[in-house]
């Protein structure tokens, strides 16, 4: 088999782990599968390169940056040979100009375009062990880019489908994709499989376990992901098309207390005003998560959504700023908001769910403040000190129900 | 003008000195250079990065480490870009790989085999002012090599010849060549200009202003090389082909701590003897300097050999590993001494400069166990707690004598 592993920064974080680590991956090559490993940055390195630069040049280019912060992930590939190195087995690390792992110029943000094989194939058919720096890139120019948030994962997975690996094992510090998060909901139980749609959900909501980019990717080329414990030996989540086993009506609870909720009111009922908003917000970068529009009365309406707790005084201040072109009353934010939402694939063929859950919410005294639902989601704004019962409320009522019923 | 400046470790230590640094470099390109800048990693860094390794693997490849210490350099350049950028200056970063520095694949030792220029001319076109990783290339399968000892001046001067650059400015944390090291003899003094050759020998025999490598391209590319201070505003020392002053007698008086010599006795007194007992260090990649063969008596004459006090006790064991097959009757070694070297191209035409040198050591009571002498340069070997007192006779001597005679 064509294995592709991929372990994150806290996995490798000192001498120690990287050695742990190590001995896992020579466990698979001795099995005799090819394997190939995606690595992070060692623990905090990113961020105290990032330290550095600020200290430097607070508004330093993104290009540079990019130039700085990859070579961390470049000292955790050459670490990991040399561990590997000593336990006798054959190994190379590469970098990602020696892979070609060619991406757009957006720096600090690319997205992966091509990968040339021929260099890692190369590798394996030598029997080599082979290690490849995570999140980067190069561009056209051969300029270093870096992929972003969770770009680790993405680079495992878009490696795994251009290289038809029959598996790709993302490492984390938990054993899988549980229902809800286990600090949040005791009773949350690990999942053995899931739907990429469903991953996609949980992701998008905060599930931390796997980047949401890279589970497109996976859906996208069908790589068979599988999240695992890199501390434990358990089996792990595998995520894939279609789960054998019953469609779960809710596979998983999901809870994102990074919000902050914005509400622009008074604007006019008329076409290309929410355009206006959102366009101005996505010229700065801002995303926005939920929408909701009222229902016009008096060819007026109020518009609300949520950004990053981080983005809120920016996106309040472009509003503001554009309060003649856009055309409104008054604004109003807060982010003392949070997310709750409700995954499953079965849901869409299930229409009660969405009041099995508002049932829970309201069973604990729990008042809702926004509402938006997906084909196989549903997401309801609570007040942040509400999230985690609000969580465990929900969680419990499909649990009872069995979670499996589709 | 096209300007190639190096500017070592310690000149980027920290936050500070990088800004420093950069006021340097930017005060050149406003006065309408073209301007190239080579930077070695921060300080401590590969001492930190080769204890990372150590902790893992101490037998790392050297591949590895190559791999693991060329991100070095890498944070060094995009740190000093940012700092340029901060200044409101076109800057861009480069490492070896986007410079194409093609070297030869002896990890941890490489050559530079050939620069592709074309990117850095690119950038220079645009008006940037262009920072390059020193210290490090790429072999033809584009891994990652690194240059070994000095190897930051050897990527300036070959970048300063590549490029046909007007001059080449290797900055320190001394102001210029001395006739000695200023620690050692008070009233030495900087020199204005200094000939390749001079400069080669200095730098062989340990004076660490630049590595004897950097030299050797300076001179081969008729390379326009000028030492100076990365502190001060001080002129410096021009190291070129000819002087214009007079060629003095001796221009500088160079000690070297860093020495262990062994004696090889009573061997036999036939070809190829020396070759064997040189060729067994060699292929262990152990230098020998001094040579010296007793003459032979009886058939039987004795081989003493310099080597560095690090690789005495290995270069011992060779030998007795091998004593069947070298034939000789004993072995002796020690540490405790030192080298003093008189360097000048003024020597070579005048054979009373050995003499005045012995009788200055005489004079001041230190005996002399080896003797060494080249065109241009006389070394001695004696005990490493003469060295200083016998550095100073000799210079004093010279200095004396006015040390311009030629």
């Amino acid at each position: 088999m064509l294995i592709v592993k991929k372990f994150g920064g806290s996995s490798v974080a000192n001498a120690e782990r990287i050695n742990h680590v190590a001995q896992t991956i020579v466990k698979s090559y001795k099995e005799g599968n090819q394997v190939v490993v995606v690595l992070s940055a060692q623990g905090d390195t990113t961020d105290e390169l990032i330290e550095k630069a600020m200290e430097i040049n607070p508004e330093a280019s993104k290009r540079e940056l990019d130039m700085l912060l990859s070579t961390g992930e470049q000292q955790s590939v050459a670490l990991m040979a040399m561990a590997i190195e000593k336990l006798g087995y054959p190994v190379i690390s590469l970098n990602a100009f020696q892979c070609k792992i060619y991406s757009t110029s957006t720096y600090g943000n690319a997205r992966i375009k091509d990968i040339s094989t021929e260099r890692i194939n190369n590798e394996l058919e030598r029997k080599n062990i082979v290690i490849i720096t995570g999140f980067q890139g190069v561009n056209r120019r051969l300029d270093i880019t870096t992929l972003g948030r969770g770009g680790s994962d993405t680079s495992a997975v878009a490696l795994a489908a251009k290289l038809g690996a029959d598996i790709c094992e993302i490492y984390t510090d938990v054993d899988g994709v549980y229902t809800c998060d286990p600090r949040i909901v005791k009773n949350a139980r690990k999942l053995d499989e899931i739907t990429y749609d469903e991953m996609l959900e949980l992701a998008t909501l905060g599930a931390k376990v796997l980047h949401n980019r890279s589970v497109e990717l996976a859906k996208k080329y069908n790589v068979n992901l599988v999240v695992r414990s890199s501390m434990t030996d358990a089996e792990g989540t595998v995520v894939k098309e279609d789960t054998k086993v019953e469609r779960m009506l809710v596979n998983g609870v999901a809870v994102d207390k990074d919000v902050a909720r914005i509400a622009v009111m008074g604007v006019k009922d008329e076409p290309g005003v929410a355009f206006k908003i959102f366009s101005l917000l996505s010229k700065e970068k801002i995303s926005v998560d939920l929408i909701i529009q009222s229902i016009g009365r008096e060819k007026i309406k109020d518009i609300s959504f949520t950004v990053t707790k981080g983005e809120m005084k920016q996106a309040v201040k472009i509003i503001e700023d554009n309060k003649n072109s856009i055309g409104f009353d008054s604004i109003s934010y807060n982010d003392n908001v949070a997310k709750v939402s409700a995954v499953g694939a079965g849901m869409a063929t299930n229409p009660g769910v969405a009041s099995m859950m508002f049932e829970a919410l309201y069973d604990a005294g729990i008042n809702v403040k926004m509402i938006s639902t997906s084909e196989i989601k549903i997401t309801v704004l609570v007040n942040d000190r509400d999230a985690d019962r609000a969580a465990v409320a929900v969680h419990d009522k499909f649990m009872d129900a069995g979670m499996q019923i589709g």
